[in-house]
């Protein structure tokens, strides 16, 4: 049941498509509910060529992936994605992107958590919130 | 004003992000102000090794593109994404997937779209509604 | 199982706050998957005094009960909202809303309704998207 | 420009929907971008006859507001809600509940807020976010 950040590291890269994304655990906290995820800018994600601004598409995955994470690391197995939102509060112009989850209930069946992406800079780029199935 | 299917492809492309998830818009209908996006299955979008199923963070991306694309054929502008909901009704195991993104609304400022996820046997396996901004 | 519309109009009624809202379901039909619930323009529904404006907590109200009502009918047990969103495409002057509610996946855990509001000249009003709990 | 939370409250007064709802701002916090609204149970609100239970349309009614007033303290002008989304935590069996917005980005076109509502042993409820128009 208890997940170091070194074994969640583990569990995350286990899925090809996060290899892809080449998310970072960088802290989390079984205490506080949460968990920070930090992700690299690369070229491929521009929206606007040229314009180094991330896409939300992008975005909206590291949201998805950083709520998923935070309750795994409280739960200690793997939780699917129910639905999420997220919105665009500024354009993404970052070298990375920091995703900081917050559980706000972690039921039998449902968890639901708050999501906050910052850019480089510390300047909220995002917010989000995701319902996932803890009872499976 | 009047953006031809290849014309939207070719906007489309631009973006090095729509480049690496190489969607294709197979059909767009102004009248029923409707557009159809695919995409091809690739290994590293797979949420598990070895399943084939395709990560969450990928349809998302698909439904944000095509709910904008929708509006970008009827209006002839770019929109940005204002915010989005996207709902996974069933494991995305598939070589592909496509998108029918539909305008509900199309406002001076505010624009919402419904869009439908469907596998390559034509199941539906997610569900999203996206708010973009049309007064930019 | 078999659910006929008097009884789920019997059975929303045994709700206080649906009483209040004296909500009516004119359509169910199991085949489509869908249900229609009419309510009446009050007074005290207004936004704004004398705009005759329904106020979007009300419009809410009839999309999160559609949705509710649309796998009550199939499923023929209440099931609890999870979470639900809508989106206000047009303000709602009018004698009354029709909501139409279609479920999108009733799973083992997860039923999934996108309901559509109308007004009396039938113009699209708002739009929603329900998750409701449907293994308990 | 400036609004005293006792104008702020005549300004929610005036609507006979948050009237019926008998709304009280509590607390508003400029510099912190905050609101706090409380309202009281009542008999009519129920979801289940006699539970006692708060019916998930009015806390809906309640996101849907304390989010928008966050907004009308902070820029001194009414703002149309565009969309939102509620996610239930809890069943609301309370004698009242508090609502308590937080404005995440107050754009020149699009507020964003975050919404977290609590029963009356300030147990979390509900969270929900808000979008609203800015720019009329």
């Amino acid at each position: 049941m208890a997940i170091t950040v070194k074994e969640l590291q583990g569990f995350l890269d286990s899925a090809p498509f996060h290899q892809f994304m080449k998310m970072k655990i960088t802290a989390a906290d079984k205490e506080a509910e949460t968990i920070t995820i930090s992700m690299d800018y690369r070229p491929e994600y521009q929206r606007i060529e040229g314009s180094g601004e991330i896409h939300g598409g992008v975005i909206a995955s590291l949201v998805d992936i950083a709520g998923d994470f935070a309750l795994i690391h409280l739960l200690g197995k793997g939780v699917p994605t129910i639905n999420f939102r997220v919105d665009y509060l500024r354009p993404a112009v970052s070298t990375g992107l920091t995703a900081i989850a917050k559980i706000r209930r972690a039921g039998r069946t449902i968890g639901v958590v708050d999501i906050d992406v910052f850019n480089d800079s510390g300047k909220l780029i995002a917010v989000g919130t995701g319902c996932y199935g803890t009872g499976y």
